[in-house]
């Protein structure tokens, strides 16, 4: 059997190389994560995820919970076998979702209960439960069940958030089934006040888990608040164990946050920008919908190795999406996941030469030039 | 160069194994094409369309010379670059789309005049206009301008249809600019009268063609009827040349229309069925949203090897539906698509070994049998 580990090779200022192992293999850090919310990355094959060279899948507590349910996964064999996955797999907690997307939600100190987005049936989501969701998903890593404090907050408001989530995170670690090459993460919350991130920091330390996520970040706080938080924050968390920022974000947000010593990451943004014509570029983005595409022969980046840019030209995704062909959708999605996976190389390239402030300033003179021209 | 040509290899009764040749390459006969409307095979990648053995596909001229134009289309490298399909494209004349899906037609001597679907925009399309897109999209077998004849039909209005048919066959091929590679195909009407069938096909051969269309069938007038008219008309078609009977069909459709001397086939059906959720098996077909699939392990159909059926159960795809996610379509489409081509290749092995008859009655007994039970 695998243990579950992280493995810290490198590290250049406050940027780190590493590498994580699981019970279902292992994946380089810094990761950015396949973001695969109802046990599919959106319009994508694994094949075609596989190919832009992510390593680990990130799939979604609430949403699995309501559909299909927890239960018929764990029959069908789990998560890995049900999306045919079988790399590493990340879970969130449910806790997120239950806040931005449920009806009439109550939280207490038990948990909270809510209406499902679907179809209005009642669920309860306590710490207990959430465990219980993510072992009959069979996910590598579980995240620990938290209250997403909302932003703005007062110090009370944050103060008193982030306790009951301390709470909470004892009781997951206590009903956290323990398998060989599976890990739990605790999630640092604390809003925008140092004082409650060292406290929180401090709890989850104290309680022992195998990872940390950074929690109550890219809420509306913005990326110099967020990178503020990051900078006293993060000098506090054990350097021993893997460091995930939910939910982040641009391709910048990114790179400010690994010389911040953040090693994993997840954000729709990618896929949800696939969708809607919206293409990463090492120059910035593009909206391919737009007329200025139409006849243009050129590839969307032409430093881009991804299936779409060496195979097809700006004006046929523009075509695509002129005609709402599945086939647009599905080429910019593998295009900006690969942009995302290349990024995260040429990062973990950077640390290991020592190269981190080089890399970034090229990476920021770069995105500043705009889109080719015409 | 490569000319454009049709080898009979071997018949079986009507049925016939032949092999057609164009400058992008050679496809087997009996064929089904891939329906790639507007320049893409809905929902598929093309390396995707190609693991299903596909071998040709067919483009839509009405859909192309709305978006983005034949002009486009012919500065950005012709239709094979456009999409990056290498192999052998056919297209249709646009006449079938502007009687299905234009407004404001008006249908003259001359050709027919109407509004586009998309943009409300003025568009002609005459004999030497269609052959002139075909030819800027780069097609390697074009189809005559023809009306297709609703059904019902008079004699005497399948009569005047198909004899305007057969003056614009003509204007066709004056108009077609002959290239190495490139053949044009006449299209046979007359509705369901075996005398106006009859002079359908005496009047192209008089002309000249590369090919026979079959027009005017799969319009409504059922399988029965349809093969009424396949069985009086395909004996006085030249046997050297390829016949394509178009927009057909069902796997029945096409087991009994090669029996009858189809060599070409398209159809939406596979893809169309693919994305609302029907799946076609050796048992008939399957909606995979039924709640009878949501907990069922097994395969779409347990005899085929196309992705979908090796890596996913029935209750994935019948989640992926459930959920709306775009990998739903892929991946049922992918298994439409698969299997008519496994039933061509199978078709193709039958004519070869002479058990045409034996293989369309164990073909109608497994389809007979209905889906595997719970």
């Amino acid at each position: 059997m695998t243990s579950f580990s992280f493995s810290l090779q490198k590290t250049d200022g406050g940027a780190r190389r590493g590498r994580v192992t699981t019970a279902h293999g292992t994946f380089e850090t810094p990761a950015f994560m396949a973001t695969a919310t109802a046990a599919t990355v959106k319009a994508m094959t694994v094949d075609a995820v596989k190919d832009t060279g992510a390593e680990v899948a990130i799939c979604n507590t609430y949403h699995l919970m309501l559909r299909p349910s927890a239960e018929r996964v764990a029959s069908l064999g789990g998560l890995h076998k049900f999306m045919n996955w079988s790399g590493p797999i990340v879970t969130d907690s449910g806790g997120f979702q239950v806040m931005s997307l449920a009806g009439l939600r109550k939280l207490t100190e038990e948990g909270v209960t809510f209406r499902s987005h679907v179809d209005g049936s009642k669920h309860e989501l306590t710490p207990e439960r959430s465990m219980e969701i993510q072992c009959l998903l069979d996910s590598n890593i579980t995240m620990a069940l938290d209250e997403c404090t909302p932003h703005p907050a007062t110090h009370e408001v944050a103060a008193e958030s982030m306790r009951r989530s301390m709470r909470w995170a004892q009781r997951c670690r206590d009903a956290f089934q323990k398998r060989e090459g599976y890990g739990l993460f605790g999630i640092v919350q604390g809003s925008t006040y140092e004082a409650l991130r060292a406290e929180s920091v401090q709890a989850l330390t104290s309680i022992g888990f195998d990872g940390f996520g950074i929690g109550g970040l890219a809420v509306g706080e913005g990326q110099e608040e967020m990178f503020r938080v990051l900078d006293f924050t993060m000098p506090l968390v054990p350097t021993d164990k893997p460091r995930y920022l939910m939910g982040v974000g641009t391709p910048s947000d990114i790179v400010g946050s690994v010389i911040r010593g953040i090693d994993m990451f997840d954000c729709v943004m990618p896929t949800r920008a696939g969708r809607t014509g919206r293409g990463y570029t090492h120059r910035g983005t593009i909206n391919i919908k737009n007329a200025r595409h139409a006849g243009d022969a050129r590839p969307i980046d032409e430093r881009c190795t991804c299936p779409a840019c060496q195979n097809y030209s700006r004006a046929y995704l523009h075509h695509l999406f002129r005609c709402e062909e599945i086939l647009g959708p599905m080429l910019l999605t593998q295009h900006n996941l690969h942009y995302y996976q290349m990024l995260m190389k040429a990062l973990r390239a950077a640390i290991e030469a020592g190269a981190m402030d080089a890399f970034a300033a090229a990476f920021a003179a770069d995105q500043a030039k705009g889109d080719i021209s015409q």
